[in-house]
């Protein structure tokens, strides 16, 4: 395989082959850039882009040596654009930001910068080469889809939301990996919908810092590529880490509970056939696979979820309502007006009811190697104006839990379908580990092929 | 009164003066500048001031038609200089960030500025004449106090932390009005040591936005003021409001719980003559004080929010730890390299044990009128780089609870006191109208007097 062809490449092997010297950090951009500039009319995933400053960085990062190197240097990574940068803008697809370029760098930035540039002298700020932002839903809080990005395995569906552009850029290649956010289901939905494997870590387990706030209680940084070994590496990054070592060891003989949840009612088709086929093939495989009910309790869930979106929104959308009501969404406007007349008695009692799930889930998670479960409703729906359902997701965001999208399955048109794995709180890398050993067989034996 | 001795007013005086045509925003603001000028160099309250801007910006607003006016049209504000003002430099005390300028608003900035220049066009960036950046400890986490602010009541001693320059500047007339940050204590505490009202509302009810994150789940915006009318201004301002209106009506026949807490064995003579002569004032005034015990189960209260303020700092000062650790405090280094020892599985027994008793102890508040409780452990202790002990607010601030504390009383050496009025979560109007009756009688019978 040539330089030109480096796109297809996960961050993973791009990385082995830089160090090995047998490709550029440049060719690498450019290769990148190609692809985008064949796909981007199609896909439309960027909210900003200057291919001189990502070639400029990709330059400086070749002439490194190869001992002052970090462990993700020449990793391009796509960034949702509701996440500061301080050399890019950060325009949170609102008009009200459109302009804006806030000179900072958000938690997250910061780490992922060191891991690229760790032995660069300090006056010299050659930098991590972000292959630009990435478009977003507004504020990656509103339905309202970007009109600009579409699926790039269908161009007349939704990439999901709200982390659109980053799901779209790994899915057709365009970044091997990206950051997105996940609130109600917006890295986890995206992932299923694009075909790419979406990493929801335990909350709070990376700093928040520096990415706009939608609901203090709920929103998550989300990681995007097309194999767990890219999770792995932006994890390490990360300082993700489990209390204990993970005692998972393969397929066979691990224990799996499948939660259906109570939205199962509304799943499509296309979710009920990846769901029985993941079931079979674990089974196949020598795993146990346990049907399992939550406790009544957890149907609050939705409810719950919904309740704290919208009061924490009232309190987060409020600047943006005073001083620009007009270039405000309805979905946002309604939360700061409290369309849904939720007072604080409700948002506490839904605040302080899913705390009480969180060790619950806990236990019950512990109990098992992995949850499986639906990611979104069925394959992305027609049309670009809305981004999908997050109801399959959202309780999990509210539970705290790290999940994993896994790929490998297609609706009845054929696009890919996603499952979840959960873990309990705080067991991210296990979570990774067995993703990683249930990911092959998924995406060998679950029917869906990548098509770009 | 001459405009001279303007600095004096609280901020709801000064607003009528100047609705009024009393006082132009100019002298208002030079009469302040004055006062800085001439006790700077005690007090060192300030982390950046930039007279000529501010100046710029007053004569801007006196431009502006009397019906053209916000609300806070006008007002002064200090804020500490961890939350992000895009017209000033943001450092938060730290030699990282020493010259950061990020060009950003934190949400309760854009809140004021609009409250101050409500009808301006918006192509003229006449701003909201935010006194400067007043000092902190750094990121207003760590216990080293900046040694450059000091008790405008006696420089030899601590004006509390970590919003130590908010406290000061209050406390020593130098604004009217401050904008702090409480994690443990730092509102509470710096409010008792330098004899003004300090008032932490509930978590989450003003969005937190653009302050640098030092623990997702404890950090609260504060407001420093020497009157509980500028409380309320600034509670307007951030549209602060109960589900029911307050039934309070008055001292006579309201309903106190004394709670001393699980620490009042630590409580100096100071507090406890304090809490005694406050008890005392309000029986004489007819009001009903009951001593409660909280259940045995809130006594973990020190202990798990010390463990959520050190897991948590792990995750938020990781970018600073990898990328300068040599420029961070040893306490901050403890937290992301885990000095105390504590794993995720104590932090969620943490998180979730003190979930658990938010919703008791608003059904504990909602018996009483407010809970009377300590501020501080006494008065402020000698020495400037010890900034005091957060024992009486910790718990406080872990349960998300709104908390006022109201000056009037002094230690064995007549540095100020004040006690704490506390409310159930989402009561803050209601807790803020109890103060207000309360303050005026502490104020005038607890026995301190400012004399500055």
């Amino acid at each position: 395989m040539g330089s030109d062809d480096a796109y297809t490449l996960t961050a993973a092997e791009a990385l082995a082959k830089i160090r090995s010297g047998e490709l550029t950090i440049e060719a690498y951009a450019r290769s990148l850039l190609r692809r985008i500039d064949v796909r981007d009319a199609d896909v439309g995933a960027w909210a900003y882009l200057n291919k001189d400053y990502i070639l400029q960085q990709a330059k400086a990062l070749d002439k490194v040596p190869m001992k002052d190197r970090g462990p993700l240097h020449g990793m391009p990574i796509a960034v949702k654009d509701v996440i500061y940068t301080k050399d890019m803008p950060t325009a949170h697809n609102s008009p009200i930001y459109k302009n804006d370029f806030p000179k900072l760098d958000a938690a997250s930035i910061i780490l992922l910068r060191h891991a690229g540039v760790l032995f660069l002298v300090a006056d010299a700020p050659l930098l991590l080469p972000s292959s630009g932002k990435t478009t977003t839903a507004e504020f990656a809080a509103s339905y309202t889809g970007p009109a600009s990005t579409r699926n790039p395995h269908n161009p007349s569906r939704t990439p999901g939301g709200s982390s659109s552009g980053s799901g779209a850029a790994v899915g057709d290649l365009q970044a091997p990996v990206a950051l997105g956010t996940q609130t109600g289901g917006s890295t986890i939905r995206p992932g299923s919908f694009n075909g790419v494997y979406a990493f929801k870590p335990t909350w709070n387990a990376v700093s928040r810092e520096g990415l706009k706030v939608s609901s203090l209680m709920l929103d998550t940084i989300g990681i995007f590529a097309r194999g767990v070994d890219d999770l792995e590496l932006v994890s390490d990054a990360f300082a993700l880490r489990d209390d204990e070592p993970s005692h998972f060891n393969g397929i066979k003989g691990a224990r799996f509970a499948l939660c259906k949840t109570v939205v199962w009612p509304i799943a499509g088709e296309g979710t009920r056939n990846a769901i029985a086929r993941a079931v079979d093939i674990l089974r196949a495989q020598g795993a146990e696979v346990d049907e399992i009910d939550l406790p009544a309790e957890f149907d609050n869930l939705p409810r719950w979820h919904n309740v704290v979106l919208q009061t924490e929104g009232e309190t987060c959308f409020l600047p943006e309502h005073r001083t620009a009501k007009d270039q405000l969404s309805p979905q946002l406007v309604g939360y700061v007006e409290r369309k849904a007349g939720y007072d604080h008695r409700e948002q506490l009692k839904a605040m302080d009811g899913i705390a009480a799930l969180r060790p619950k889930i806990d236990e019950i998670a512990g109990r098992y190697t992995a949850i499986l479960t639906p990611s979104a409703v069925d394959e992305a729906p027609e049309g670009i104006e809305w981004t999908g359902d997050a109801a399959f997701c959202s309780g999990w965001s509210a539970l705290h839990t790290p999940v994993v999208n896994i790929p490998g399955f297609q609706g009845l048109t054929g696009m890919p379908i996603g499952v979840s794995l959960v873990a309990g709180r705080y067991r991210d890398r296990h979570l990774l580990k067995v993703a990683k050993e249930v990911g092959k067989l998924f995406e060998a034996e679950g029917g869906w092929k990548r098509r770009l």
